[in-house]
């Protein structure tokens, strides 16, 4: 969401509202029916706008598809970076990681998201440009925030890590490792709850402290 | 490999030379062109047996796709399980997993594997249960395996695991986690060498060990 409003002040008016509009039907027919079974035309219908319009803002199929792909993973990553204070304790640092690991997994399991994720993947041969997109606001970004984070809380002497690429991204596949898999392969269904979210973040954190934690 | 031999004694002669000629046309045809794109005509005429045939030994085109995901990802595992005997002193533990989550790496970052778990997550609203022959015999399988050996070295006092399937799980992630989200999103060409793996594995083992070794 934040990510839509971000981007509205830039295009004004009936223009910014046919933009929205856009992404809008992009959105329910892409993940309906797949990249290369949604049909401009239509699309441009369900917009209520000429395909013109379509193609003035957005340049093409591949170029809207991949700002659909920004825009909700952004959105997503803004939701898990939502301006929480550092620790300033050693004592806090567990629960504060608790709290960004389980707002992450909140975020990035949603049916939307992982339909989205399904549908890059099943088409990487054919369109490699929506998978890299994917890639690089979604786990690349949430990985680079991660490292920001660890590289921050070693400085004040929290945590003692030394390579903080590598930290964050062995936090981020302990949390997102087994629920991603699991709702790749076994549909929705397998989407955990906030208490097995709870519970297994809980266990990640406890093993990425004993690596990275001080004493 | 291992696998379709072990499927080999049950089906004697012409009769076996046929599976395996089905089996290996499908994995062709799959592989290059996705499920729905694999036509039956062409396949029985490329493993130069009637259509009838095909279905005789498979019963229909989604139970061939399941044992041809089970023959692949089962052949796979078996690579891995190789019968490296257990350690028995604990400054053998580090050297022994990664060792074996090297051989893991190897043998699922393939070229032929990562693209059936491309194609069974493109086709898992469609096709359920495809996937979930790849889940059952890819990771589920992989992570019960890691669980057993860890229940065994906690058994010999060379691991603290208070619950070994969690504790498989966290390793099976912290291994895989990172290079498959990246052959998923970003294709082949982020497959790592055996260098990078070999880096790789030794920060996974570091950690895992941090939690649950010994001293």
């Amino acid at each position: 969401m934040t990510g839509e409003r971000a981007a509205a002040p830039v295009i004004e008016g009936a223009s910014a509202r046919k933009h929205r509009a856009i992404l809008t039907a992009a959105e329910e027919m892409f993940l309906d029916a797949g990249y290369l079974g949604t049909n401009m035309d239509e699309l441009a219908a369900r917009s209520q706008v000429s395909k013109q319009t379509v193609y003035k803002h957005f340049g093409s199929k591949e170029a809207l598809f991949v700002e659909l792909v920004t825009t909700m993973t952004d959105a997503a990553g803004d939701r898990v970076h939502n301006d929480v204070p550092d620790p300033t304790d050693e004592s806090d640092v567990a629960a504060y990681l608790q709290d960004y690991a389980e707002r992450q997994l909140e975020v990035v399991m949603t049916p939307r998201i992982l339909q989205l994720r399904r549908l890059v993947i099943g088409e990487v041969a054919r369109f490699p440009d929506l998978a890299r997109a994917l890639h690089d606001s979604g786990p690349k970004r949430a990985i680079a925030s991660l490292a920001s984070v660890f590289r921050r809380l070693a400085a004040a002497g929290l945590l003692e890590v030394d390579d903080p690429d590598a930290a964050a991204s062995q936090f981020n596949w302990l949390i997102m490792g087994e629920p991603v898999n699991q709702a790749m392969l076994l549909g929705d269904e397998a989407i955990p709850d906030a208490r097995a979210r709870r519970r297994h973040v809980a266990g990640a954190v406890r093993v990425f402290l004993a690596a990275y934690g001080r004493g």
